[in-house]
């Protein structure tokens, strides 16, 4: 599977049009002869991966290892920024919304389809547990959603690290207890005094290098170092001081398919409002628009409307 | 905390005499005013860090990480290979042993310091459970101690991987379903084969850069390697491409102090017989035959007596 996060930044110009999208959910509008799960006029929503969900990874909960499964917008499969897209292997990717289609709940539904489910995945992956203290690095879409994820796994101490005040405050609002500001040497001793000598795990939430290094600064002995962000280095500095240290580095690509089914009782029941990352709309003829907002951090996510 | 594995290759000569030693047990000749668990008599295993067994890190079970932990046979402590040892914090380091001086377990209980609780670091880190299929790289003792390990723990199928036939054949009688002599690629290839895509769980029992890269390549999509081989490498080419196959790595230095309680009846009771890998003894004044037996590898681990 190639990747399915760089269509933004990262990528060159290309010579012919793509059609992009990874995060999305919409209306059915037609289905295959064989589809079986969903009909016309079902609202769903679409995993950033698609899968069979019958494959023995997909059976194991990784339908980001499916056999056949792959990534949107590339390989000659639709993204999901356009007017329709078509979705293979629908019966193993869709996933049905009991709301209308004019709910106030779609941009936190929307959030199942990546960021939700990717902070989900650190968190879970992870193994936060009832009372941990846990370290989130990055305050994007991603690192926001970590807390709530944190929180829900029912961390009892939420320590965001992030210097985007709008961002941390909005953090504090989904469950962190401490923000951080600083980075590199300054944050790693902020937290560890905070937390008198480390936490027990870490979701790291940003795919540079130097938040790796950060994450085993501000990890404990015996601590667990989960990496969501897709990672931007080819290698982890684990060599003998993190082997003395019992460091364990998870994570991977979220297979958010496996966590919808636990995560959309949570937004239905109102208990957690993952779609407060989204803080500009656009239209679909104004997406350039859309990314230059994220782009130059003026937005910290765009929701786009057909 | 110093590496304390790294006394016999790996380091250069000293010019001054250096007290070695890191895999002991002996009877207890004397104590200090405050030691309150053992006696003079008492036959002892000694883990090969000490601890307090009292810090936060010890009550979790990692006394490799204790704060007031260290090392044998440095920083003025002494280390086993001699006629006697001063231990440091000997009541939360000595375990007593409840057999005779002269019992014939005595090589098996003697790996307790070390190889078989490292093994068994091996495997419980890396969650071998019922029925799992795991790959052990390297048939050294600590390799050979993870077979007896991920048998311990319900492994159904151990692939060892090892090119040492009386080696492997003795990782057999442990409890190798499948001996996998080829390394590399060829190595891989026919692991891959043998499970139908590679194995859950990988024991990393060798630390060189080639032996991860090797793990990596046996284990299966969101698979985990627990590596226990000292590292001779700075990091670990854990990159994009693992990140989308959700692997992890865990592992490291082995706190055998942890270990102890649970491994020493299975010893007791017979059901394990770890120390088979002690094919060779000498005396304490042939020591330097023993380290030129294994340097040159015509011992797999030589025993010492006093």
């Amino acid at each position: 599977m190639t990747n399915p996060v760089s269509n933004f930044r990262g990528q060159g110009p290309t010579d012919h049009p793509r059609h992009m999208g990874h995060e999305f959910l919409g209306v059915v509008e037609e289905i295959g002869a064989e589809v079986r799960s969903v009909v016309p006029g079902d609202l769903v929503v679409v995993p950033f991966t698609y899968s069979d969900n019958t494959c023995e990874y997909c059976r194991r909960g990784l339908q980001t290892s499916c056999v056949h499964g792959g990534a949107w917008g590339m390989g000659g499969v639709d993204g999901g920024q356009g007017q329709a897209a078509r979705i293979p292997y629908a019966d193993g990717t869709l996933v049905k919304l009991p709301v209308a289609e004019d709910s106030e709940l779609l941009p936190d539904l929307l959030t199942l389809s990546d960021v939700l489910c990717t902070g989900y995945h650190a968190a879970h992956t992870a193994g936060v547990s009832p009372g941990d203290a846990v370290a989130v690095i990055g305050d994007g879409a991603v690192g926001l959603s970590a807390v709530i994820a944190a929180k829900l796994l029912g961390a009892e101490r939420i320590i965001l690290m992030g210097r985007h005040t709008q961002r941390t405050d909005l953090g504090r609002e989904f469950g962190a207890t401490d923000v951080v500001a600083d980075r590199g040497e300054d944050g790693v001793a902020a937290v560890r005094e905070l937390t008198g000598g480390g936490v027990a795990r870490v979701l790291e939430c940003v795919g540079l290098a130097d938040a790796v290094t950060q994450a085993a600064g501000v990890v404990r002995d015996g601590g667990v170092i989960s990496r969501v962000g897709a990672p931007q280095y080819p290698a982890i500095p684990f060599g003998f001081g993190e082997f003395m240290r019992n460091l364990t580095l998870t994570g991977g690509v979220a297979p958010a398919r496996a966590y919808i089914p636990e995560l959309l009782p949570r937004i239905l029941n109102g208990e957690i409002h993952p779609g407060r990352v989204f803080d500009r709309t656009v239209g679909l003829e104004d997406i350039a628009e859309g990314y230059r907002l994220m782009n130059d951090r003026e937005a910290l996510k765009v929701l786009v409307r057909p």
